[in-house]
């Protein structure tokens, strides 16, 4: 199965993790298999979307009987490699960093937080959850150390270039950015971006066709 | 070029935004006018899909020429309805709720935060830039003095569809939603969701991509 997983198109990647936390809340349910055509209309995708997306793995399913929900659910976390651990740092301990340190999906994720960093001396020695925030002069060494290879930038848009040059110059190969603007990184450093800005847009933009549409009516 | 614009896929919609921030730097930086080549090649977009993209609006490009930056950039916020005032407010006060509240890219898109919520009695009260949190009990009678039309959801998933209820139930016909769940609400209500553990897991994804990648080597 391996093998089949490399040329997989990014939109049928952002759709995993919603598969993912449908199943887990099949599997709490205590639902031990469903149909396609069932986990569709829970999803509000199509059966035939809901094959097409999951043989891209290989296919779970089986003729007349659906999926294992269980095995099913455990075989996206496994793609998705949840299983994985990986050691992150918050860099930017203003409210947003804080609010992702007190992000309960971290564990989940198979992400650890190990460290936070701040320019500011107000917050450089406060605890949130047990990760104590430190002075962005002690990065370097912590990341060495502490054996990070995530990095999440939580700092307002001016200072997020020199946070990712800062990472990447440590080896860092993997950025989650909150910071609105877009990075420039070396090539083999990932970067995903969660840009809110862009998300409150597209629903002024949602909003405004409606009022256009309601408009025109 | 009203007309035009009914069935713009959402993928389309969704790069708008970025077209948006981009134009809006180089506004400040002062470039006048740009090539779809020079531009694509900042926002990491072939020339052809930009042209494709904005032929989407009724295209704004003059062949020879390129494109006005500033007119459109205007244009594209004339679009995304960034013109439009919108008032809301955010449920779920906690650090999450709290970094929205902060949150500096509010006023570039319109949405005016006029308070916050919550069930805490050791948050309301409080005020966060001058927004004062408030009793959830108080919010049916706020919605409706302050002309409310944006419920902004940042609970945890416990509270979510509940809060989405009470929100629908007093008109509310836009949610931004932070909590990591799907609400269900009426046809009309539009959700734009922030799903931060499907972006988080799509990271672990892509590192876990590359790391099997790297033991293939």
């Amino acid at each position: 199965m391996e093998k089949m997983r490399s040329n997989i198109s990014m939109a049928v990647i952002r759709r995993l993790p919603k598969y993912y936390r449908y199943l887990n809340d099949l599997v709490e349910k205590g639902v031990t298999r469903i149909s396609s055509m069932e986990f569709g209309r829970i999803l509000g995708f199509t059966a035939s979307q809901i094959r097409q997306d999951l043989n891209c793995f290989g296919g779970f399913g089986q003729q007349g009987y659906g999926y294992n929900v269980e095995e099913l659910r455990d075989e996206i976390a496994n793609i998705l490699g949840l299983n994985k651990t990986n050691n992150a740092i918050i860099v930017g301990a203003g409210n947003l960093g804080q609010a992702i340190a007190n992000y309960s999906g971290f564990r989940g994720s198979g992400f650890i937080l190990k460290g936070m960093f701040d320019i500011n001396p107000r917050l450089v020695g406060i605890s949130i959850r047990d990760i104590k925030i430190m002075d962005i002069d002690e990065m370097s060494e912590f990341i060495k150390k502490a054996d990070i290879n995530v990095g999440i930038i939580c700092t307002p848009k001016e200072g997020a270039q020199e946070v990712a040059d800062r990472l990447t110059g440590e080896r860092i190969k993997a950025i989650w950015n909150f910071a609105p603007t877009d990075l420039d990184v070396p090539e083999d450093v990932i970067v995903e971006n969660v840009h809110l800005s862009e998300s409150l847009m597209v629903l002024a933009y949602l909003m405004n066709q409606r009022e256009n549409a309601e408009d025109n009516k």
